[in-house]
């Protein structure tokens, strides 16, 4: 038996702070541009039963117990009660949280306090951006104070993460854009946007990297798993590499969160280029049943100082349980599996297990 | 023990109706541009493998037997009764017949009567409009009379297929093409044809694939596990996502086949898309002993009200044999797993079979 | 339990000759772009856990001792006695050695007498053509000794390998370059070219490529797991499609090597082609105990007599111990597993290892 007594969620969101009736927490076990189809339901999924398993016995309940009834028990015992059973029964003992998402949800002070954990924030730069162009009047005090907000935010989040990548495809020019190209950019985009415009130009979005790996933090890349309204393909992390060879040796780490079903070229990058780590939260999330075969393959290249645990959850905290735990089952079950095998020793096991779950993101973090 | 006493066969074809000597039979095992390599035999491949293990028994022999003492026995009991014996014990109930390539094959009728099923038609679409061509006098005739012969199909057929996406390469324009634009490229493919001649043309193809989607039946589009003469890589379904995004909410259900090695893409298009719907039926075939794998990555991704069993199979019906026997087992074991792991509970795994054996091709098709 | 008594290594390299000390030792468990991160080793990944499995008890060692006392204990030993010690408990009886690359490394007739073992030569046409424009005076001499050496290679080597598709991509156009075409080709590269340096024009690549495919020996390609300064996603072997295609045919084999992460498109092409075989050594040795899963999934879709052992090894006697013990341990797992699912016989089992251990490698090549 491998044991995980730390686990350092590396990268995850808050959770909602109101009552979910049963349609909107179903809604939340999807990631489609549309609703379930006629005569099927989300709780049809890998994630709904590893939240039927995982979650009714922190609140009482049998594992697999009818959806409705589990809702009903999440209602009598109210939101922050819930939610407190919920992140305490995960395991979790320190919380990265992106707070970049819209919606109500809780920040990493409620996310400590509700789990009994440590929380710290990592800065999601596009909304970062936005929030520099709501309040400044010209190209140069947007790009002024943009740098400036990078470094200030810098000195109290733990991390920078982005999508611009998957937004609009990962081969992204890999060489920081030019002084004039980036003001021409920022003219285009303020005179173009209304407040809360979001950040979608691609200049921009490399300029904000580049000033993100300037300042020595590392950064979290989202790749894989294109959300809705983009194509799987162009989330090969792969296609990531180019941008990876011109940010080496610049003293920043870099984050390939997800990756799935590109999870054994996010393992390549993490063997091949000394900083790069890879993560696999979201991919156990949604795989559940199969947590422990996903976790294998992205096992074969990665080095076993470069793997992170997360949980990628969102919005519902059993997702942060389910997590949680599909990651310390699967670790145990592969790890255990080769240590019965003779392949690995027991020692080996147990150190890399700590590793992937708290100790290298301690390192790359400086938390927990 | 996981039990699926119905089998909707959603996609598969006839079988040949003339006796068949060894060498004619292992070349239906292969799927080359060639004959095997010297020193080699298609039935030393997991399709071959599969025949022999399951095949034999419904003859009266060992399974495993010599390829030349089973072929020996099935001439001595003659094609018909070989093949009755066979679709009667492969445990199909009802058989959605592609009937749209050539060769001496049976139709929907003759396998219901063989294998004591129901059987409906699929209708291949390039067919149908190279018979269109064959009996129109002019440009407008033909796609008057085309878009009357899918109206009129889609009357008696459970569905459309084609192989449109495959044979290019799966990155097809997604908008319908315009009147012009249809008109021109019709003019041109009947100018430069003979009768018989088939369809390539890809606007022609594009029109052909949105007048199916107007008809209301379900389309099935052919991906992944290229046929001779094309790129693997070209039949990826991710390719497809634009033309899946365009007709998205227009009343029109899409069945991705095989999709296989690129089946976890298919799966994700059938968790993000409400109307797509996702088979594996001939990468089971293909893959013999590692099926149950290949079956647990597709149910990664993929909702369980959006799988279906099909086999596949072509021209032997041995391979309806080998589909369904392969597929039963491998769902037996992957979710027989799940429920022994606690990961899933045996009330959800049994339900879930019946989805995916049957119970998602009735409510998608209509039938059984 | 299957057994493979006989193992044909149909790529590999030779070992290095000096003493190492542990940290050279460990830059060769690594294939980055730079030295391990800081608080990381190469040490901890699946290479290196599969060399402390499998290698210290050949040195009278416990399994899983530290790398520190291994070492010591081969430097006890001395470089030959440890190299003899091991490449003897590799259980290899025929090496193919690839002799292209630079280093202090043994040769065939080394590797003979240190293994006890037959081994023959493997030429590696980019150097072989680097070494013929060192000695050619003009475009036309180079034109003419390049033809005749490889032609004079063809008659002493058992293959050519070469790596000019993973360089820059293998979407290689498929057909060969035109006379004038090689001979503007040739005169660029000349002029601009020192005394060793190297090949990287890719007319000339192609041109080789042809030459070799004319010679009528086995032709190696490298794909998949792309070395340092390249992407991965550009070794897919599925872009080498063109020129398989193009080469059929002409009586001349090819062998892809590697593959991973791209196995299963190899051995698609394995499959579809007369001419094509599948590799899948250096995968195995690079992920460890993940190798049963591995040779599994090329196992899908490869015709059994399409498949061929290797170790891949270089430099360390250490990796071709790991690459042999690995694949029939695995090779023992995934045919013994179906095996005991009654989903093969054993005898089949057993005649199907004994082609990819061996007898296919002696077929293609006609050597052991």
């Amino acid at each position: 038996m491998i044991e995980t007594p730390s686990l350092v969620d590396q990268y995850c969101h808050g959770v909602l702070r109101t009552e979910l009736g049963l349609g909107t927490f179903e809604a939340q076990l999807g990631r489609g541009e549309g609703p379930p189809a006629a005569g099927t339901t989300f709780f049809d999924t890998q994630t709904g039963f590893a939240v039927r398993r995982w979650c009714p016995p922190l609140l009482g309940l049998e594992p697999h117990c009818d959806p409705a009834r589990y809702l009903a028990r999440r209602r009598e015992l109210g939101v922050l009660e819930a939610g407190r059973r919920l992140l305490r029964g995960s395991g979790i003992t320190t919380y990265l949280v992106d707070t970049g998402l819209p919606g109500d949800l809780s920040g990493p002070p409620e996310m400590a306090a509700a789990g009994n954990a440590e929380a710290h924030e990592i800065i999601r730069l596009e909304l970062l951006a936005e929030q520099v162009a709501d309040t400044s009047g010209s190209v140069a005090s947007f790009l002024a104070n943009l740098a400036e907000s990078v470094h200030a935010a810098a000195a109290h989040a733990v991390a920078f993460t982005s999508v611009a990548g998957v937004r609009d495809g990962l081969a992204l020019a890999p060489e920081p854009p030019g002084p004039g190209e980036v003001r021409g950019a920022a003219g285009r985009w303020l005179a173009g946007r209304r407040a809360g415009g979001t950040l979608t130009d691609q200049v921009l979005l490399r300029h904000l990297l580049w000033i993100a790996v300037a300042s020595g933090r590392p950064l979290q890349l989202h790749a894989g798993l294109a959300e809705p309204g983009l194509r799987v393909d162009r989330s090969d992390p792969a296609l990531l590499t180019d941008f990876v060879r011109a940010t080496a040796g610049l003293g920043n780490d870099l984050v390939l969160l997800h990756g799935y079903p590109y999870h054994r070229h996010t393992a390549h990058l993490a063997a091949v280029f000394p900083h790069v780590y890879a993560d696999l939260g979201a991919a156990l999330v949604r795989t559940g049943a199969r947590a422990a075969t996903v976790l294998a393959e992205i096992l074969e290249l990665a080095p076993f100082g470069k793997l992170l645990f997360s949980s990628g959850a969102h919005a519902l905290p059993e997702l942060h349980v389910v997590g949680a735990r599909l990651f310390r089952e699967a670790l145990s079950r592969v790890l255990g599996g080769w240590v019965a095998d003779g392949a690995w020793s027991l020692a080996d096991a147990q150190r890399v297990a700590g590793l992937i779950a708290a100790g290298n993101a301690r390192r790359v973090y400086g938390v927990g």
